[in-house]
């Protein structure tokens, strides 16, 4: 039920904010937002992803965007209810700026703005069709002589990259390459994937067998096409990769398969990209304007240069060439590292009765897929969530309306609870001799995630095979050196192993910018996501907003996408949204993008 | 909003019959119907497709079902309002019987039952997975060694129709096979498509190019997979076959294209079908339970067998072969026929400059897109309709609440309506020298095409382009033979052709029931499809039911399955459980299907 209370608190702050605004006096702003405040804003203040924290840097923001921005509208969006809990009151908003329809979410704690999040979800004149707005396509009268759909579809099949050139490059057709192409397709953006693997979904179709997402499908859903109904609440890795070539096909997207883009070089006088494309051995020039980074995290295996690989004579497989358990049985398995791969992997043999060993260098955050569905996810992205109106779009808001200085007190919260709930699970594990831990500041999954290590794992069985045996665990220590049928850890211990497969995860975007682009760029533009949080491998400083990702950076033209899916859902809107602001030639004042650019020099 | 009082008059009488119903009491449950009253059934109490007309017919039914159904739980479904209009009231309902989950729509007049529609939507212990009950997929625990979702996915292609034999063999796999196979799929019963094409989808692409669907995008839903919000209202063929190819992938069906059915006998003693089929070139064998005739009303042109077709020395092309206006230009063009594709073909060729004259030897309905949405489909299918609360799938409750007893004058009703308010329209339209009608007993567009008979057309251009005169008719007559370059009508009319296109439609399931399985069954089972009007190809005696179709006929084993998206949408839902329940083996007394059977012998 709508909590009236909740909604009037809100509207109240709303009004008074909005006229605030209206009347450009920033001190009177002010006075709505609590001494310790965060706004976070994607495009609709600031054409920019940035957070503002404290009321000097709101107050800085405002008196350099308010007079261009003009908001206005403020008010709840009462189609979900607005909630009260202790001192926190909150709920999703409304609001427009000049030049685009808003959306966000508000927290007030004790009556005064703690979090504010805005965000432009679509740019007035330019809004994307969709249910009451939905296009005609009736061909009639005039227009029967017109090509058909067919004939256009087919013409743009021949032409873009060929004799037309796309607006927008997207470099990567996995998940984030489809989802941003789709967004593109719907503001009228000619937009062009390029992908090394043959078809749409291969980037899934290729891991190992027993691969699953495990998240739960309401966090993997695409834009504008719903999941059937019925599916599975957990999908197997190929069910989601048949889900992407669908996708691709059904939303008229371009895809170019079995293309790998060689090498890119902007040209100051034109602003347009000149991209060498390898096209099935054939090579293609292609001349975009904005060119999309979207390879993502999993296209540049790393596999440790180990003494003695050369001399192991057996299989060595790194995680992304490994198919599965078939043809193991009977052998000895080796398995570096500690992340999902690695279980996931090592647990598939050792269902098969393979003598498998997985080595843990460092510690894991485990958690059980119900307490984390429950704990974490399920606010967001549940079936539950989706009948009180938090659809997965609005889900995405929710989860981003903490800025990410709060984002390991809200993480550690939920990690906290499930420990003590499933605390029988975590003793188990630890007295087996796993090295277990609870994330960066006990933050869990996405706390580690977000600082760039992988070392989690939703427990989909490995652990009980660890606490059992049946899966062995050489945790504490790195691999030394290999010999002919053993591995040689750190503290001297010997493994012997017909198969050593390396779950040891893969590089970042840099190096590929760097071979790309060039070496210079890359080391111009520094990190490629990470917070600057000084945890796991994302150094500082401190910067709030995940680097680089989805928002101009130090290259005209260059941007970054990708990430998880929900991930990429939610930010290719905002990419999508910068793009079309660019292609239409409208004034795209960037806050802080100078300031962006010298950090990024540091 | 609600009508509460319309609400409270519907609870009343579903309370008031319900206890009736469980006390056995016919004669008290007859006094809650009007003298006029219509009962349809879809397998619910019958186990049939069937309408009984007025009290002695429903009487008859309850004395021999009641016992065996059980009907409780009778309620109004309060997600859609109820609603009164002057003497009539009327909602939907939710019901329950002894072994399914039932639905259906009630009107009263007077206070009285005056029309009743009841449905079996799920069967008790076989419900389809769906929102809260969606099935988990995860693999986890003992189950991580099992054969993954794509070994077994593979194992089923391999095996299904070579090792192991399919429960339901479905022949044809346009819109309506596919959208069955769905189904079925979703209930557990293993299923099979043979598709004389190649891709699910051909039987679209194949079409003449031009070629859109003409009804909005809500009446052509599949069941489970919505299309995307943001797609057209009306789709070109080509977008809707490549969703149809999609749907196949993503639902996980079983298709064999290039797979024809050569022929198929009954064996009696193991109540087995022997299909023969032909696919790719090769042989196989089905040995299928149950038999699902969907080859559609387009798959055995009609070309009417003209003196003088061998004399003739232009093109002569059926419009199913027909692709499009490429290559006519500056030729003479005779389109024979008047039905959707003649004004589609004819038009599309006016458009590029072609001399085209349309053969219009009877009379055509004609109406505007927009009246016809407006004033035919709006209530059942519209983005109106599904915001409130009338989703395709209540729309096809809805569509299926009249019984066929009312349909001439309840379609009539519309008709007339657009009749008055495009007057002008048509009488532009009628002097032009264009036959124009209003379908049997003035029933438009649907009335016609449930006797048969496909002389219609929604407007998308062509009337105005023969009110023009650039599209000529020659009307009134019908073609007594070709000369060489012509075509001589029978009032003796001349008309010069380099090009002759036969849109004379196609024949009826009549004859590949004669030529797969024997010309006996086929006329056993007499006239497939057809109310029994009298009007049009449908001959009588009054069946008050589409013959033959989704339900038991003459013949075990054997099944009708077809007709338009909106139709094979709703229809296949109860045609699937009807197969469901006979896999399980649960009793399925037919009431009533003697009679059928005895009739359909007349």
């Amino acid at each position: 039920m709508q909590d009236t209370s909740a909604a009037d608190e809100i509207q109240d702050v709303l009004t008074g904010l909005g006229e605030a605004l209206a009347a450009r006096d920033v001190d009177r702003a002010l006075t709505f937002f609590a001494e310790d405040c965060y706004w976070r804003d994607f495009v609709s203040f600031t054409w920019n992803m940035i957070t503002l924290e404290g009321q000097d840097a709101i107050a800085d923001m405002l008196r350099e965007r308010l007079a261009d921005v003009q908001p206005d509208d403020w008010a709840p969006d009462d189609t979900v209810p607005a909630r009260q809990d202790g001192a926190v009151t909150e709920g999703f908003i409304r609001f427009s700026t000049s030049v685009a329809h808003g959306y966000g979410y508000l927290r007030l704690r004790d009556g005064k703005i703690w979090t504010l999040l805005t965000t432009a979800q679509d740019l007035k004149g330019h809004e994307e069709p969709g249910s009451l707005s939905r296009p005609l396509g009736l061909v009639q009268d005039e227009q029967i002589g017109e090509p058909t759909w067919t004939d256009r579809r087919d013409a743009e099949r021949a032409e873009l990259g060929v004799t037309q050139q796309p607006y927008v490059l997207i470099v990567g057709g996995g998940h984030s390459g489809i989802i941003l192409a789709a967004r593109l397709r719907q503001l009228g953006v000619p937009a062009l994937i390029v992908e090394k693997n043959e078809r749409a979904g291969d980037n899934w179709r290729k891991r190992y067998k027993t691969l699953q997402l495990h998240n739960p499908i309401w966090e993997n859903e695409l834009p504008y096409l719903s999941f059937p109904d019925n599916w599975p609440i957990y999908m197997n890795k190929d069910k989601f990769a048949d889900w992407l070539e669908s996708y691709t096909n059904v939303m008229e997207l371009n895809f170019w398969g079995g293309a790998e883009a060689t090498s890119a070089r902007f040209d100051e006088e034109t602003s347009t990209w000149e991209v060498e494309v390898e096209r099935h051995g054939e090579k293609v020039t292609l001349r975009p304007k904005q060119l999309v980074m979207s390879t993502g995290s999993h296209a540049r295996p790393t596999i440790p240069d180990l003494p003695g690989r050369d001399v192991f004579e057996g299989i060595q497989q790194h995680s992304s060439e490994h198919p599965g358990p078939d043809g193991l049985e009977g052998k000895k398995v080796v398995v570096v590292g500690s992340g999902t791969s690695a279980h996931d992997i090592a647990a598939a043999l050792a269902a098969r009765d393979v003598d498998v060993t997985m080595i843990q260098r460092s510690p894991t955050y485990v958690v059980k897929p119900d307490s984390f569905n429950k704990h974490v996810l399920g606010a967001l992205y549940s079936q539950e969530a989706a009948a009180n109106g938090v659809t997965p779009e609005k889900g995405d808001i929710l989860a981003a309306s903490f800025p990410y200085a709060l984002f390991f007190d809200v993480q550690k919260a939920g990690v906290d609870k499930i420990r003590e709930i499933d605390a029988e699970f975590y003793e188990e594990l630890g007295n087996s001799g796993f090295l277990l831990d609870f994330g960066p500041r006990d933050g869990g999954l996405f706390a580690r995630a977000i600082t760039g290590v992988n070392n989690y794992y939703i427990d989909v069985g490995a652990a009980q095979m660890i606490i059992d045996g049946r899966l062995k665990v050489a945790s504490g220590s790195g691999v030394k050196e290999l010999r002919e049928r053993s591995l040689i850890l750190e503290d001297g211990r010997e493994l012997d192993a017909d198969a050593i497969i390396y779950a040891t995860g893969f590089t970042s975007m840099k190096g590929a910018i760097a071979d790309l682009i060039s070496p210079e760029v890359a080391e111009r533009l520094g990190e490629i996501s990470g917070i600057g949080s000084g945890e796991g491998t994302d150094p500082g400083p401190w910067e709030g907003e995940i680097r680089n990702m989805w928002k101009p950076v130090d290259q005209e033209g260059l941007w970054f996408h990708g990430a998880l899916i929900a991930h990429a859902r939610s930010y290719s809107r905002y990419l999508a949204l910068q793009l079309k602001a660019r292609m239409e030639g409208m004034p795209t004042p960037t806050y802080r993008l100078e300031e962006a650019r010298d950090s990024s020099l540091v």
